[in-house]
């Protein structure tokens, strides 16, 4: 019989969503200190070590401001130091967050353009190479991994057609950076974004973007209005271990504190961990019966997105997780709402948690009226993971 | 003898500066938490508590949106929001904030002029009513409480003077917002700012905007760019107890617990509170023989600026309190560098620690050589604390 929902859960609450991820206790405590001065000695510490270890986790010689902001405010910075009003912009757009660049791109004046393909599929470095031979770009907005899907696209190949035109690229790896490789210099990404509340592990409040000599060559010329978010400010202060503005202390603290984790898991051994979550979540899903979103060729290592069985509803999957299990899963966006649910899988996330998603959904579904052979969720996945 | 400072201190670290002020523990609780989905109903409830508690703050029916982003984030989606290019705009400068305004006005594209006075002098409401009878202006920028002095303008005058020649206030109330009345319907102001690290009790990270009705009309003419600032996106989404971007889920929930202990403390009580805390440590600081910065008249309720005895430099008290007593306060900024020393007394502030500042200042300029009356400045502060 099952639990009645009436009796309430005391379990903690557990994140399976597409950010923000589980949070490190280490992180928590740095942050949960009292904040320090941010024109402190300590504090350009801090600044020091973040700073250093972004460009170690990101393979590069390129700046790297950390704005205190969301994801969309580094979004907001990529465009506004780099993009005219007028200026002709690709934007590829494979879902929600691809046609973000292309929004942002437009309320600074740019001429937007859109390379777009059905939601679940990537983009292909075909064709963009077709559109840059045919047309004159400014820039390429990209999105590496596309949080609304669960779609990686082959950022090395796309970016090395624009590299190719000339064109600069400006990438959002929000849902990407720290959890896959991503060498920005050997890559030649020119503007890449990334957030806190993603694989760094941390709350949202951080917005982090890499800014390499191209962009700053396409800075220069750049007619856009900004001050917050003007990446020259940030470069002067970064060299003195500062801030330009007062920053969010306590996170910069709690990003200290992760970068230092993933440094000592090591970069590789990170990859090859989200590598296993979606390989095991996806059989263990796959062996209940269900069917993915994506396919397997451009399937994200840290989102993965699933259909609901027919006649049992995404509401009712994400109510049931949450009320009797207080796992949170996501919906879909917009047009994507109650087609698909997504899983997220990134940062601070084990092989644990996978067999637990999988054991809770399997009960779930059986619960909500879903015939499917009890077990054998579990057992596809536990095989994955012992011939590890 | 004095001890000798290589002995490492344990004490807590204790800010007396102009921000980041002291956080209370129970809003360092909630901040601790490992943070919830953005996208749930505990966190609408959060937004809700969080909208209702400001606007019963400020007194007003405006609307109000909570950025993640410092005060200076807050200051530009003020005027993006706003002031179009060529726009011309009146900025009241007293010091580095009312600059600031002038640099964003000027950063988007503004034509700015300066009603500008010598530091630690207050705006006077005549000039100001002078340049509006001569000229005409889209916008004044407005700073109430000029963190770099210590200085409070006469802000309910200030706006009365713009709202008869029909032109837009736009005001800088991050050392002010939170500890001394600021009824924004009453007296007329269009736009507000304030930030989360000062009288609000938390660490840096939220910016906070008021935006009324004739901020509204002056938006729907305004030709500048912007996105992540947008705030009719962050109308949209208030109205629905949500956030347009993910918002810093960690500050959310600890704004709500600073709110509850200000609706607690009562508004009159905290603004009471700090107009004795400037008056005890103006006292205390007179009969120990300093000289304050700014005259009484127009003396900042939150930040008192102090000029270094003869002899004795600024940066010498400040590394003595901070290595002997962990106590930090804040050196003058740019052309007040070294001529000024600071302490802020906003927010988390009490007697004990005024009386707690005096006695470590006067143990340490009597230990770097001043003569003062031992006990003196105790006594002057103490008097008047017993007579409240």
């Amino acid at each position: 019989m099952p639990i009645p929902i009436s009796i309430p859960i005391q379990a903690r609450e557990f994140l399976m969503i597409p950010g923000p991820t589980p949070v490190p206790d280490a992180v928590l405590e740095a942050i949960a200190r009292h904040p320090i001065g941010h024109r402190s000695a300590e504090f350009s510490k801090v600044v020091e070590d973040v700073t250093a270890n972004l460009k170690w986790l990101g393979q590069t010689e390129s700046d790297v401001a950390v704005l205190t902001a969301s994801g969309t405010g580094g979004m907001e910075a990529a465009i506004s130091n780099t993009v005219s009003p007028g200026d002709k912009v690709l934007s590829l757009v494979c879902g929600v967050f691809g046609e973000r660049w292309a929004k942002i791109a437009e309320a600074f004046g740019a001429q937007v353009e859109r390379l777009k393909v059905a939601p679940g599929t990537a983009i292909g470095a075909d064709s963009l190479e077709e559109k840059l031979q045919s047309g004159s770009y400014a820039a390429v907005t990209i999105t590496h991994n596309e949080t609304s899907t669960g779609v990686i696209n082959d950022l090395q190949k796309l970016v090395a057609v624009c590299k190719k035109h000339n064109v600069l690229s400006i990438v959002d790896a929000v849902t990407s950076f720290g959890a896959v490789p991503l060498p920005i210099d050997e890559w030649g990404v020119d503007v890449l974004v990334t957030g806190s509340q993603k694989a760094l592990m941390l709350p949202p409040g951080l917005g982090i973007i890499f800014f390499g000599e191209r962009a700053w060559a396409a800075k220069a010329n750049c007619k856009s209005h900004s001050f917050y978010f003007d990446l020259a400010k940030y470069r002067k202060s970064t060299k003195e271990n500062s801030t330009p503005f007062t920053p969010n202390v306590s996170l910069f603290c709690g990003l200290q504190a992760s970068l230092k984790m993933i440094k000592d898991e090591g970069a590789e051994s990170i990859a090859a961990r989200h590598h296993r979550l979606r390989k095991t979540l996806r059989a263990g899903l796959e062996a209940m019966g269900l069917q993915l979103f994506v396919d397997e060729s451009c399937a994200s290592p840290t989102i993965t997105a699933i259909k609901p069985p027919e006649g049992i509803t995404v509401d009712a999957i994400r109510k049931s997780l949450k009320g009797q299990y207080r796992i949170t899963v996501a919906d879909g966006q917009e047009e994507l709402k109650g087609q698909i649910f997504r899983i997220g899988h990134m940062g601070y996330v084990s092989d644990r948690d996978i067999l637990m998603t999988l054991a809770c959904l399997e009960a779930t579904l059986t619960q909500l009226g879903y015939h499917t052979e009890p077990g054998k969720a579990m057992q596809a996945a536990a095989q994955l993971l012992a011939a590890r």
